[in-house]
């Protein structure tokens, strides 16, 4: 059954749509899911408010991380022409890694002394890159070298640069000092993102 | 009121695609919801992260069926050209189905050993399969044998497969071992789904 | 800034289809949301199931009154061929009666004896019956006599009389044995919609 | 990688498209993930349920708030022709701070009578505008004097003064009967958008 309307399915203009709505549906209720876990400040005094601040802080740090693999992930999509069973099931995988940023937000929102907290949300990011990286992989296995997509991607530095800061982000957490380590990496990586390059001018 | 409005909902290209964009919607959030229900290790080190790991495998395996759920009914949905009142209706029966996933899967979390909670997830899952296959009936009373439709569901043996093993795996739970049986039958059912085969090729 | 945006936006093809996307949106979460709220057993024998059983009829009877709403929401919308500030009120007020289902619901899954819950219930219902009221006269405003709108809506018998046994399942709910009276009200509710009539053949 | 395809992304039929819908997904979940924080009253007699009044008006008034950003958002991005990298940053900024309307309306709910969490409401309504207010200078620099969207927005007296007063009601929180001159302000602020005007009528 699948056979034939897959086939159907490979049509350029409705093949990614439909994926692209799913990936954003994903994707909004991931962000927002991570401010269900913002709990109230137990008491009413500003020292109550001021307890909650890292937790705040490490939201905005994840927020942004899905921002980032949103705006990435639908401007990826914008220039796919086709997409495949495997295409599927690699955005399905890259959706499960991103995921799991709200558990591991939560987990640094209440432990962020620790480096264990620190380092898993590491792993986290790491493995929503490695998933993003095989998403692209497999986005070029059913697009020729001449197709908007292929030459839309090129070579993707930051990327590949987010990745080795992540794994970093990973082992310093275990050092003396390390979740603030860790932390800054994590922050250095959405500020790479943020920065506005020459890439991004119209 | 509904009637005439009714009849308006069965021009061909704007039929199927507010269903699919509810229904992307729904799945989307249970997918999605389940991860809210993957709650942080109590403590900060490596054993407490160890106790975690069986509610993150539970909710990879639930993760997977959505998503296999969400691809299967997406394509299905394509190949739609008419909706009625009674596809509606399946639809919404499906959806309830999924969305008992992850109350289920929340359970296995907590109580993986037990074998109560690996039949129930059984249930689930062979209620949604029920449910899939109501729909494709449904589907297939308003169209006629030539349509897209009709050509791109033919036979369906993995969903028939499916189905058998949901059934062996809700059994097997209450045998010495159980649940690890059950658990052992709903991967393979991930897995005969994740299986590339001729009919995924391009 | 909005007056001239609105005139825009008054463009008959675009003028629904943001409000239907965010309609649905809103419906999609609700309805998943209740999922959420349904929580596991407390153990993992028969009766720890069974005792979960009335808030799983109860969660079973909110998500067909959902997908009733948004069945009717879809179909009425269709028909749009023009919004108004008030029409764009109206809908985030049915969204609002809606959106209030989710806690009734997991009240009365707690405390199903009790008269309150039932009764809340019925006035969340009552409520949404009456924004729904209201939505339709507003679109009535920004169509004339002649258009499909207008022809679309006709008389809804099927609302008034569900209102009406809302109110009834409001009252009974004090009576002695009132919450199983209030709940038999409710669920012919469901029934009188989901039971196919004449309106619903194509 | 992102430059070509960012490049793409101006096309001008598909370039808000994305926007609008990612952002019409979070606000849907940040509107209902609201009601999943009302909690249902800890008893069933009617003095239980009165102790949850406060916690649902504040939920109202948020659920206006949120409505009424939607609204706006939604007729801002239709007379969009055009996005830049910076548009979709400045986006993802308003939905952050939209995203904290669910904590600090939870907090509200539990502690409605203590003057802190009247006054984060009200930064979190202040940043919510300013952050509205540069999303509108962003889509500014990528169209010129002569745009649809220029003509369109013209000046915002609406939220000017909703600026203002979400300030008075962040400082008037500490005053005697603090939270009450909070709550005053902040309802008027949802009048103000509320009232219909000139500016609404089509």
């Amino acid at each position: 059954m699948m056979a034939r309307v897959q086939r159907l399915a490979s049509i350029r203009d409705s093949g990614p749509e439909r994926l692209i709505a799913f990936s954003d549906g994903v994707m909004a209720v991931i962000i927002t899911i991570m401010a269900l876990e913002l709990h109230p400040p137990g008491g009413t005094d500003i020292h109550d408010l001021a307890h909650r601040v890292p937790a705040l802080l490490i939201y905005v740090l994840s927020f942004a991380m899905i921002g980032i693999y949103w705006n990435n992930h639908h401007h990826l999509l914008r220039a796919t022409e086709r997409i495949s069973a495997l295409v599927m099931w690699s955005n399905l995988h890259l959706l499960l890694w991103l995921s799991l940023f709200p558990v591991a937000t939560e987990w640094i929102g209440e432990e962020y002394r620790h480096a264990l907290p620190a380092a898993v949300w590491g792993v986290v990011a790491l493995g929503s890159a490695m998933a993003y990286f095989i998403l692209v992989r497999a986005l070029l296995r059913v697009h020729d070298a001449g197709s908007r997509l292929a030459l839309a991607i090129g070579r993707d530095f930051k990327g590949q640069i987010s990745a080795a800061i992540y794994l970093a982000g990973f082992g310093l957490a275990f050092l003396p000092f390390g979740p603030w380590l860790s932390y800054a990496c994590y922050v250095s990586v959405a500020i790479i993102w943020f920065v506005p390059d020459r890439r991004f001018e119209f």
